[in-house]
This record gives structure tokens, sequence and C-alpha cells, in this order.
């Protein structure tokens, strides 16, 4: 057998501790399948003394991470910090320098800086691995990057925060709206304190530009990510949707067409008996279309000790066997730049909710704005008069583009009958093109 | 830039044609991401004069592809000629023989001659890769072999055999009895002329023998596989399986408990609304549970030349990027031995479908018969007279043993009353335990 691999481990929380859990509880059965035993040298985090429930006493212990980087006995250093700059960013750069591969589950520093830090790892000889960075219970790095090489992939369509998944079946499933659910979902160790990187999809942005970047080869995008959160979507809109026969799921969309590359995060209505939409709670899942593979789907947990850590371990694993890849399956200087398409590029069909006075002539209003902006309607409800007296007009359109929905909308802005600003979502057919 | 890798490919039916495709198409891609270019130096097949689509002329050809696999200037040879002995597996021992890795789409190979092919390709210091020989279209192989390699993995579940899952998804659409929906899939290409391998279950059984060994670590056991295939599934066992609340498809099950190993491929009823319930026609899944990555489940395209091509190139690329693996993710002699668990002692419930003649006390004698095998009845069904002016009764059993099962049956034997023997389907909660 050959030498062990070194690791050191910065940052232990959940996710660290598990991985030490994970090495330690299958340590066997790992060197089996390396060939070489991965041991932990040296760990470092904030607090020496509290107990984390597993046993550090045989690790060096740094209080400061950039210095284990740079010192550490290691020929890998886990990155288990978090954020995009800053510490995170120094320790991975510092382990590259010295010549370590970085093993990391932090998607805001590759979404944001993996490709300097890849072309950094790719001078220094060594490897850069995230397979936790996104959806740790769904190898879908690895499956894209090694498993989908062989195709020209045209779209990665994922529910890539469990937080928000979670907030969203729960609001389905009881009626309530987003601000209570939200703050169940705190108390609950579902969602963070502060929430907005969660609900207002940047952490499903992050994603996103990671999986597109491998997916279809191209730079690095996520201040192209077209990004809208949860906050506006109500218990209401819960119930039109179910009655059209959705289900509301918040996805990251990319697809590469000739024009370009779109990239979009948003809540949208999908198909309640197609795919995605059985995926509850705090799964992930993700689907990618490869030219020659077809559809492939996959699905698993999105956070958590447990899959993420599992996720790390397999990144060390591949480097304690010798497998090692490029961050983004080609050298970073060989990937392609990206064009990105604009949102109001993209068409398709739309929900509508407007609030409105119910009195006589409305409804012919609205068909009117509607007719002249273009838009044919697949289907309009008329429901229910609220505390207020007033109705829900909900209108489904064919596919349209976002300009002729904006120029109807308006075209109703300043009508005195429609109280509300309209609640607009976009519908997406998953399984369609 | 490398040397590139140059490969000869043993069969030029569809895959071995879509293989070709692949590298063609995607030529400049693919030497990016590796480093180097996949070179097709030589092919065989047996039609030199075959006008197969694709231009060959640049490739030596062989009439015998073992002769190829011995002396053609190839790194790697692909073999795609099929069958668990004969050519094939001379092909790959004489690749192997003369130093050449094997990529190979032949599940029946693997699963039946797996471990010595794997044992000798480690003593030349090859490799034996084989993606495309369980569900194509998705990187099944590696997401288990390295996605998974920090979990011990306690489960995996499928639907691995395409040709079984149309047929299964067109009787239910249609109505329709076996051995007319058989007859239309042969006729539309999508059975074989002779379809014992699919219907009966072998080649999910090849599958699930190569994915057990895989996740657990244990040895090659396609003999120990309890099959059971299509053939006694009717037309009216989906109608009262849709009045359960069920959906018939062919699963492979394997599990490690402590007591050892069971693999099992059977029709089963399964939830209509759980995970599996919606794949359907050529479509594969797969379900795996690990300790710590929990349960992930993988879609897609289960054969046709795209898939298969696909995961062959996928396997090509990462030969080429020298990402080279484990033909089982541990040595072959590392392999523990395989205890199997017998079939008898699988507990779970049973649909049980008894055609009676209509006549008092038969109800009566049936409780009876399984109170006296202690087993306690969830659902039961009453219904219809056929045309001979018999009843059906369908029972779903609470979980019972096999053994338990059989004795109700035996009960009910010589029962003048019961006109036919009863047709029992197990009942598998894909999701639980």
């Amino acid at each position: 057998m050959s030498n062990p691999l070194n690791i050191a481990i910065a940052g232990l929380g959940t996710v660290g501790v598990g991985t030490v859990q994970v090495l330690q509880k299958h340590a066997r059965e790992i060197a089996v399948r390396c060939g070489r035993e991965i041991n932990i040298t040296a760990v470092s985090s904030r607090d020496k003394s509290k107990d984390r429930g597993v046993d550090l006493s045989g690790f060096a212990w740094f209080d400061d991470p950039v210095e284990m980087a740079k010192t550490a006995k290691a020929d890998v250093v886990v990155e288990l910090i978090g954020g995009s700059t800053g510490v995170a960013l120094d320790v991975t750069m510092a382990s590259i320098a010295a010549g370590r591969h970085v093993v990391t589950a932090n998607k805001a520093l590759v979404a944001e800086a993996g490709e300097n830090i890849a072309r950094a790892a790719e001078d220094a000889g060594v490897t850069l691995a995230y397979e936790a960075a996104v959806a740790g219970g769904i190898p879908i790095i690895k499956a894209i990057r090694e498993g989908l090489a062989g195709n020209r992939v045209s779209r990665v369509i994922g529910i890539l925060n469990g937080t928000c998944n979670y907030i969203l079946s729960t609001m389905e499933e009881t009626g309530r709206d987003f601000d209570s659910v939200l703050k169940d979902a705190q108390d609950l160790g579902f969602a963070e304190a502060d929430p907005s990187f969660d609900i207002d999809g940047v952490d499903a942005a992050h994603k996103l530009a990671i999986l597109a970047s491998l997916a279809f080869g191209t730079r690095l995008g996520f201040k192209q990510v077209h990004i809208e959160g949860l906050r506006d979507i109500t218990a209401l809109d819960f119930v039109y949707a179910k009655e059209l026969g959705y289900r509301i799921k918040l996805l990251g969309l990319a697809g590469q067409t000739d024009a370009g590359v779109y990239q979009r995060v948003y809540p949208c209505l999908i198909d309640q008996e197609g795919p995605l939409a059985a995926v509850d709670g705090s799964f992930n899942a993700v689907i990618a279309e490869g030219d020659f593979v077809g559809r492939s789907v996959y699905e698993g947990r999105g956070a958590g000790a447990g899959p993420t850590a599992s996720a790390v371990v397999a990144d060390l694993i591949d480097i304690a066997a010798g497998r090692l890849s490029l961050a983004f399956g080609v050298p970073a200087a060989r990937l392609a730049d990206l064009k990105a398409i604009p949102i109001k590029d993209r068409a398709g069909p739309f929900y509508i909710r407007l609030t409105v006075i119910d009195q006589p002539g409305v409804f012919a209003d609205i068909s009117s704005a509607f007719g002249h902006a273009n838009i044919s309607m697949e289907s309009i409800l008329q429901r229910d008069h609220d505390e207020a007296g007033n109705a829900h007009i909900v209108i489904v359109t064919h596919s349209i583009t976002e300009g002729a929905l904006r120029l109807a909308l308006k075209g109703l802005e300043d009508h005195t009958a429609v109280v509300e600003a309209p609640h607009v979502i976009r519908i997406e057919d998953v399984w369609g093109e």
C-alpha cells in the first residue's frame, strides 16, 4: 500500500465534523478503495475547547487556518469555512501556493473566484475539487464533468436550494404564508437567521453558475445569472397553481443555444405530474440534457452534514486514488467566453394573478390590454371575493416574451379597478424545449 | 498536448457506430477535456462491405477481433460484441494480455466473468471500464464507485431493463395483454426477436449483480440473483393494481444486511405516487442509499445507441485523462464473499388475485386459510363475474414472509371453488426499509 494521503481540515462546523466522522467510521473500506489510507493530520477552527462529539486529539490544532494551509503536514486542505472572499479564499490560495490540493464545499467561493483558483491550481499542478458545493447528496459535478463528458450539454435545470424547497413545500401543504413558514423554518434550523442568501436565490445562483460553466465549457458567469427569490409568493398562488395543475418550485435553469447562454433562478410553476414536481422538502434535483445521452435526472439531499461530508470524502478518495480532474472539465484558460442571453429574451408561458374591483367592464379591459400586447391566453380563472370585496383574475398565457408581458401589464398599470400590483410567475416546461 | 489515446473498436452495431459518431462529432471538445486526442485506429466487425453511415476508411479493418485485440495499434480495446463467453471474452482477455485497457458495454460478460477479467486487468496494470453495461444514460457505475465511495451502501433498487419497462407501461396504458404488447414491441424494435433475456429478467439480473458488487464490495453473485420475469402479469392485474393505488414495475432490488446480501429481480407493485412509479417507457432509474449520503436517485435512458455510446466515450475520456479505477471499486481479491439471503427470507406485503366460483362460503374459506397461516390482510376487493361466472378476490396482505404466503396458498390448493392458480405479485416500498 502506498503512503497515506494526509489532509488538513479548515473549519469544524457540522460538515467538518461530518467529514471526520466519515473518515473515521469507514477508514478501513476507504483505504481499500484508495489503495492507501486517508489520514487527518491537522484541523483548524475558532474554538479549540468546544466539544464537537469527535476525538480531535490526534490532530495538530491550528488557530489560524491560513497558517495551517501553509505549514501543516498535508497533501490536501479541506476548506469548510465559507464565504467567497476573506479567510476561505486565503486558505485556498495559500494551500495551492504550498502545492496542496484543495477540496471545498464552498459554492460562493467556487462561483465567484473559481476561475482564478482553478488557474492557480493548474499552474501549481494541484486540483480544486468541489463536489460538496452543489447538491451534496448528488454526485452531480462528477456526473456532468465526467459522466456526460462525451456530450454537448444543452440544458441544466435544478432544484438547487433545500431551504427554498422546504419553504415552498410547506407553504403548499399548510396553506400558510411565506413569512410564517420562514419563521418556522428558522426555528427548526432549516433556514439561517439571515435567510436572504437562500430565499433571495443567491445560493441557487451560485450553484447554477457552477453547473453552467461545467456543462457548457463557458466561463463562470455568476453575475450574469438573472435572480428572483421567493418573497413575493403568496399562499393564494399555491391555491390557484394547484387548481391549474401546477406546483411552485424555485428552479435554476441554464441553457446553451446559438444565441449564447442563459442562467435564470426564480420561482416558477411546473406541471404537477411532471419531473421535479415530486421533489419535496430538503431534497435537490438536477436534470441535464446532452446531445447523445438525452435527458438524465439526479436527485438527493441538498445539504446537511452527512450528504455534504459524503461529497467531501468522495473528492478525497478521488485524489487519494489518483483520479485528478480539471476543476471545470477543461483548462481554465480554455473556458469559452460566456455570451449571456438576457431575461427579456425568455419566451414562455406566464401565470398572472390580478386583484380587481368586481365591477362591470374590468374583465373586458384586461382582455383588451392582453389583446393589444398580442398575448393569447390559455386559460382564465375568476374567483373569490376577498374580504375587501375584490375579485381575483388568474390568467395563464401561451408562450410569450417578457417584453410582451410588460407591455400588457403596462396597459393595466393605471386602471382604477386593478387594486394591487399583478402577481406574475413564469411557467416552465422542465421536460420540454 | 500528450500523445493521442489510440483505440480499437470490436463490434460495429448501433453502439459501435454511435461511439464512432460521438468521437467524431465532439473530437475537439473531447481533446480539450482529456488534454489529448482520442484516435480510432482500428475496427472489427463481421461485414466490411456494409454501409453503416460513418466513414471507416481511416481505420485499420480486422475481420478477426481477437487478432485486432492482439496486434492493433491501440491503448484501449472497446468490446461491443456481446455475450458472456466466446469471442467477447476472448477479445477482452487478449486485450488485457497485450497490455490494453478494455471498455465494454457487455453486462453479461461483466456479471458472469467480471471478477476473472478484473483480476487479469489488475495483474496487467490496465483497467476494465463498463459504464455502458448498466443504464447507459445514467452514469451510475461512476456514481456508486466514486460518488458514494465514502458510504456504506445498504440498498440499490432499479428499473434496469427498458424493454420490460416499455412493455409494462404499454400494458397499463392500453389495457392489452402481455403477448400482444410484446409482439408490438418486437415489431417496433423495442424487443428482440428472442426476447427471453429481457422479459425473463436475466438482463436486469446481470445489471443488478454488477451494481450489488460495486455497492457492497462483495463478489459478483449473478447466480444468486432470484429472478422472475414478466410472463405471468396479466391485463387484469393492472386494473386491480391501479384501483389499489399501485403501478407494476420490474425491479431489481439488492440490499446488504447483517444476514448477508439479497439480490432480487421481479415484477412488483409500487406506490403510484412514489419514486420510480413515474419512470416510464424505455427509461431506467436507480435508487442508491448510503449511510451518510442518504437516498439518491438517478434516471435516464436505459439503452439505445446515443446513451450507450455516451457511456462508452465517458470511459474512454476517463482513461485518456488518466482517471483509472478498479473495476469493482476495490481490488478483485478484496471483494468480500457474498452470503446470499434466500428469497424465502423476504418479508413484505403481497398482492394475491384469486379466481373463484361465486358460491356461498368461499370467502370464509379463503379468510380462514389466511388466518391459519397467520396472515393479516390490509385490504380485500371482490369484483366482477368474468364470462365464466367466476369472481375475483384480490387480497393485499400486511408484511409477511414468503413461507407464510406459501402456507396460505397451500391451504387453498385443493379447494374446489378456486379455479385458477393464484396470481401473486410482491409489493415493494422502494422508499422504505
